[in-house]
């Protein structure tokens, strides 16, 4: 089974039957970055076009079963989430409305401060908010997991003691192997893993050693270290693929509505834009290369296959639903 | 079995308990009249927070299982409903994510002309709209039902024959019995009932023959006779029961936003407000008046049964969903 625990692509026919050539039975994708109510719900319409109209390659996925499913049948099951708590704007109502609506992921931010935490570019960290707390609470009653890959570290701490469900860190990697910002420090890594939570590792370029350079091998021995150190039960792949993407949805990621000046984000004034994928990594077809990669480290076949997905396939029936 | 086809009350902890009193399985509620999106939402939220406050009398109901569940449970499915195409503005991708939310009955007009079609208050009857022909295709393709209660007479035909699926005329009665202008011409109960359809009696007085002087015998002789002509297989009850509601909801439900003046609807500037109820038919816990009085004039048992809920029931399971 192989799940992919962030995406967000361009998405067309060509990355759906990638999908399919991958062998990629779910993937969960961003659908808001800074899109208030109304605005994702026409990103939820969006994916409604595309299951009428591609129904032999994707379906809806809002359980684990819906993976089982389009195993089953060939196709791939697609769960949405969102990098910002944008969507349900100040109202704790709409999280029951987005969960109905096929959410299954929430950032409680993305890189600034939301009305529910803090994210990890601001220069104060001041932890859960008030309404974080009680939309914590909520989205442990529907069902909504907690994602907080761009949150700050005590951010990320409280989420995970705070919430009474196990929370998610869908596409980083451990800050130890590579010191980016937006790569998990210890502490971080421990909070969200010994409350059941989960790791997605990333191979968006500024999140990898050596970035696009990165080799496959150092990829995999950095997976066998954490899974060494964390529990492999607790591993998964989060790609963070922004496949086909013009550079202009990168400006949109970082800078929103929130500024009127451009802000690089892990970028850089001479490296703006959407930075190449590594040349093990291209696409969805690339999964293989991944498994292989991590037997060749040394991992059993069970735990490759966890890491691959079995992890994220038992954390999703766990987590998508009432308690 | 009890299914009522339309209330739109002032809902409390009171009158959930009177629908369990009354033995009610079901209930289709209006929670739009007016309602842009967004506010529409809100209406869905507010249904949120009182399945979560009274789970032990009341469940949200999606499909015609619901009703077998709450019955076996002892509590109250409650389909939602809109009596104005409103919540999906000028945008065909929200019918079916209203219907993801719950939405099963979508009235194309409410008294006035919508995008959709012509409501029966306008001079003028242009039949179904360009949009309205898209938005029929659609909402029969994701099995929500088109409501023509308050449209008019040549909408309402071209409707039942345009749509793939049967329509409903939720609450109204047959304008030969009472001519009331909401009340409805033969040839439109005939394209309604012809094509499958349903039609829902009233218990709204000004839709009655002597209004809330109406006795409880002439509205059930007025079922058999519907019964006789159309088919009893067509009839339920709908009893647009508007409990503990203030009158400026009546207000509201008349003049929305598109007046700046009053306009009566089927009142009059000496009588206002809600009329009082038939004495026979208070609130929930009267639905064995009705089924008394069906059997006093001579219905079967089979046929009482149809119309208290059967026909309902079978109306839904094979109307709520996907074809």
């Amino acid at each position: 089974m192989r799940i992919d625990g962030l995406q967000y692509a361009n998405w067309s026919e060509k990355i759906f039957r990638q999908l399919r050539e991958g062998n990629v039975d779910a993937i969960h994708v961003t659908i808001s970055y800074h899109e208030n109510f109304r605005e994702t719900v026409l990103n939820f319409e969006q994916w409604n076009r595309w299951f009428e109209r591609y129904p032999d390659l994707i379906i809806k996925g809002t359980q684990a079963g819906d993976i089982d499913h389009a195993r089953d049948t060939g196709r791939t099951a697609v769960f949405f989430g969102f990098q910002n708590p944008s969507p349900i704007e100040d109202d704790i109502g709409l999280v029951e409305i987005v969960h109905t609506l096929g959410a299954r992921f929430m950032q409680l931010t993305y890189n600034n401060q939301s009305l529910l935490a803090t994210g990890c570019y601001e220069a104060e960290d001041n932890g859960i908010t008030r309404m974080g707390k009680q939309v914590i609470k909520e989205m442990n009653r529907v069902g909504l997991v907690v994602d907080m890959s761009h949150s700050a570290d005590r951010s990320t701490i409280e989420a995970a003691d705070i919430s009474e469900r196990p929370i998610a860190i869908t596409h980083a990697n451990p800050h130890e192997w590579e010191p980016a910002l937006r790569n998990k420090r210890e502490a971080v890594i421990r909070a969200v893993t010994e409350n059941g939570g989960m790791l997605g590792f990333s191979i968006y370029p500024h999140h990898l050693k050596d970035k696009t350079e990165c080799s496959l091998e150092s990829f995999c021995q950095m997976i066998a270290d954490t899974a060494a150190k964390y529990g492999v039960e607790h591993l998964g792949i989060g790609t963070d693929l922004c496949q086909d993407q013009p550079d202009s949805i990168v400006e949109w990621m970082r800078v929103g509505r929130w500024t009127k000046e451009i802000d690089y984000g892990e970028g850089s004034v001479s490296n703006p834009g959407f930075p190449p994928m590594p040349q093990w990594f291209k696409d969805n077809r690339d999964f293989g290369n991944i498994e292989n990669g991590l037997t060749s480290v040394g991992m059993s076949d069970g735990e490759v296959a966890a890491v691959m997905g079995g992890n994220w396939y038992r954390f999703f029936q766990n987590n998508f639903g009432p308690l």
